[in-house]
């Protein structure tokens, strides 16, 4: 269990998003060390000037389970970006932009948000992954 | 191969329901425990007053997709939920609702289909995985 | 690290099935098996009459991101499949169609892109997983 638990974070809606957060927060919790590299339109959340905004729902999710998720919010459940930071407080989480994602989405390393620690290629990620857990959201 | 393999299951569209229950299904055959952790719009599609209702699709299934499932359901392949439940009779198979997604929904472990085993955290489901694999469905 | 990269890849979308792609082909590099098993819609964008077609893109993507993504096809990066038949020059990945979306879809292996060796069913495709790692999407 020394492996890390690495997350390909590709989606870029708020309940994946939080989803996301919630497994590296539990991974965390046991001292696992968590790697998240982040691509597409979950690298698209984490802009600076967009990290807070409504980032939209599975297509599923509907009316029913959007209003659940604005009651939560109302009620001051957390957002994913404020549980990404705690566990990140707990040590352990990396969380890098993935290099071809920056470079499709014309990004530079200043439009992210700090929660992200760099760019990172596919096959260093995966070579860090060692016998972990991989995990696509 | 002792090790457990272990599904996160967030979509709730019937398509990748059937894939999650064929890969349990198969793992099941294999004699390897499986253990399922039901997060929001899969959570959802487990309740037992809507668990065989129509659930939808990923988008791009397209109308070519849905009839094509429609048929199968037509010509009498079974349900998601019904290969779930032969996985479940060769044992090793456990169903549990995470606990975030039962509060986020405003759900009761009575709202749930006898499928489910119970309601567990993130937690106690990654330090249960052990070394196996995690999927993200 | 000699055990496969398993990708059971479902979705049928271009940019899920670039970030497929992407993976594979980091694994190869790696020096790493990749064993791909088709399900459902990425199975469908593998009919050789429209492996070169427009599939789409995430909900979530929008029209800015189908801009960008319009904008790198049209600055010459390589379509997906482009990606995936270079990884498979690497060696070392193997791309096999689900026998149960062949049966749902109506397919047969001469439908299907020569990218793919054949058909599978998911108990061969976990078993062979090993112990390694397997990725949805």
């Amino acid at each position: 269990m020394d492996e890390p638990l690495s997350i390909v974070l590709f989606s870029g809606t708020d309940d994946k998003l939080q989803a996301a957060a919630v497994i590296a927060a539990g991974a965390a919790v046991l001292n696992r060390p968590v790697h998240i590299l982040l691509q597409y339109w979950a690298l698209d959340a984490f802009r600076a000037d967009r990290i807070g905004s409504d980032h939209g729902l599975a297509p599923e999710a509907g009316a029913a389970g959007a209003a659940a998720l604005a009651q939560a919010a109302a009620d001051g459940k957390p957002h994913w970006s404020e549980n990404l930071r705690q566990a990140r407080e707990l040590g352990g989480v990396e969380i890098h932009a993935c290099a071809l994602s920056m470079d499709l989405l014309h990004l530079q390393p200043s439009d992210l948000d700090p929660l992200v620690d760099g760019v990172q290629g596919i096959t260093t990620f995966l070579a860090e992954a060692g016998d972990g857990q991989i995990v696509f959201i």
